[in-house]
């Protein structure tokens, strides 16, 4: 299939880079409109991020890089130390979207670095580096997730169920996914892989996005809701879960949306491996466990009014965590595009980060 | 508080029990719309078991049993072994709109015993007795929950806070509910206690109907998605969940509604202890264990067109359990309005129906 391209930069007159747009698919209109956005506009690119037109750990990185340069494309800046604080400024706004995934922060120190290491250039030549930078961040992602899924696509085997939750697809990254790119290899190497997607409350990127990318695929996928996942499992109806991840910690503890914990520890009770899928630039060494990582709390209406009409008595309290941490224990292995780590995490991790 | 009175026969002239007709809460518009609902027309109260307008185990056995009162009350049968042809046809059409829950059965069984102890009456007559019937179901529940309430307190302390699932509040019986029962005794006994309600996708029961009914009389209570309930136990936001069931069987393996099972193992892996609270009518002997227990699905548009707007792309496969069973070594204690029971469940069920 042709691969989706979640984000990506449109150079106005290539094959010069600048000027540019970024154009991104409006996730938040999927399934049922496909509509890519274009802008010139890092508040656009800003708001894309909160508001989740964009969003999965990967995607949200490549966005933020790519706001950079939009911020720099679109300065008035007379001069380069007046062009850093800038973007000093503007990196601090992109980052303070979302608290728990890791690569946005990853992305934009990148950006700032590259930065850093070319204040002796012209402002022009700055944001001819900064576009090569982003273009590279977006591709270097693919190419991650692709070697995500060929590692990933050998612990399948013709005929397996996988369970997913959320969206760790081709939606959350450049192209190819995290936890889905194994299945959409494995799918290309001939094996018959079938998807079971949680639903994912409050905001169904499972039933919106991941059944969406899988169905256009031609990767066959049901969608349970979530609290239907225990049943799956005792019924013999998948052979395995893989999550995708917004931070990995040190130890091995993983963030991601909320629930991946509460089907890890369903996996374990039923015996079924439980795979964690994400590129380096997830991990967060660092971070020394899961129990430092910030977990972003959203609004109330997305639970009591996701759908546009009132699903509770007005007034009532909410309590919405964005994501959870599954603790190392109960992974039974962590994919990235250097190969397939195990236990003892904090050993295994840092050794496949310096290969 | 005023108790809320979820399903009730409403004689034209009292004190005559008949003529009357049913009147009920329907609970697909709450928690936007709090509409009683009358009819005389025995298929109303087939559509409205149908549809969910009345839902929960105890209320639509006795939406079942006063729907038999309206069959009787409307027929022209001209003599009583026709009329007990057509109310053999009533009760099975009946019986067959939803599987899992056994209090359906049990209450037409009861309403058929009762017809047939009284062939040698008059049509009138015969009507008459039928309606005491109904009545005394109705008000048996309302009573057998009290006493669940009343049991159930016993294991609440002050400042607790309990996590529920679905709906097994008042809505779902004639008054006080079975889950919910304890909550509003020890609230009446002036101990503090909190509600977690997981929303309980796909129809969200607990958003719509236990926030809606907990905050009516005045219980703290938080809505949370159901994919959250596992960082709920986790981060120590709870001490105990609370639950009800369709159907209990002779080994104490409970079908609920779907996610219980899920939580049951969540409880277990978090040392929280794990209740179920069930009148004796919800308890079927004739059901050695829970693999025995039939299954209802639903249709998949509750999944994924659940709030007036499509959630998944068009043609998606889904999968949806209404129901999940809870396995005996999972449940704490089984409350009903005779006691508390603990396991060895097959001998101490048996015990507590001979008392």
């Amino acid at each position: 299939m042709a691969a989706l391209r979640t984000i990506e930069w449109v150079p106005d007159r290539p094959p010069a880079l600048i000027p540019g747009r970024v154009r991104f698919v409006d996730q938040t209109r999927l399934p049922t409109v496909f509509e890519l956005v274009e802008t010139t506009n890092v508040e656009d690119i800003r708001r894309a991020i909160l508001m989740l037109q964009v969003r999965g750990a990967p995607a949200i990185g490549i966005a933020a890089a790519m706001g950079i340069v939009l911020a720099v494309q679109n300065s008035t800046a007379p001069d380069v130390p007046s062009l850093l604080a800038e973007v000093e400024r503007v990196a601090a706004m992109l980052a303070a979207t979302r608290p728990t995934a890791v690569n946005l922060v990853w992305a934009l120190n990148r950006m700032m670095k590259c930065l850093r290491q070319n204040l002796d250039l012209t402002v022009s030549e700055i944001t001819q580096r900064l576009a090569s930078e982003a273009v590279a961040i977006r591709d270097e992602d693919a190419a991650m997730c692709r070697a995500i899924g060929r590692y990933g696509a050998t612990l399948l085997k013709d005929g397996d169920t996988v369970l997913t939750h959320c969206n760790a697809g081709g939606l959350a990254t450049a192209e190819y996914g995290t936890a889905l790119a194994p299945i959409y290899t494995a799918t290309e190497q001939g094996k018959h892989v079938a998807v079971i997607a949680d639903e994912t409350r409050p905001l169904l990127q499972g039933s919106r996005l991941t059944a969406w990318e899988l169905q256009r695929a031609g990767v066959p996928v049901t969608v349970i809701c979530d609290n239907m996942a225990a049943h799956v499992m005792k019924t013999g109806r998948v052979n395995m879960i893989f999550v995708g991840a917004d931070r990995i910690a040190a130890n091995g503890d993983t963030a991601n949306k909320i629930g991946t914990y509460g089907l890890a520890v369903l996996a374990r009770a039923h015996r079924i491996p439980f795979y964690v899928f994400a590129p380096t630039s997830t991990f967060d060494p660092k971070t020394p466990s899961g129990k430092f990582i910030p977990i972003e709390e959203r609004c109330p209406e997305e639970v009591i009014c996701g759908f546009g009409r009132p699903t509770a008595p007005e007034g009532v309290s909410v309590y919405s965590p964005a994501f959870d941490v599954t603790p190392a224990r109960l992974i039974t292995a962590i994919v990235c595009e250097k190969g397939i780590v195990r236990p003892p995490y904090r050993r295994n991790l840092r050794q496949i980060l310096m290969t």
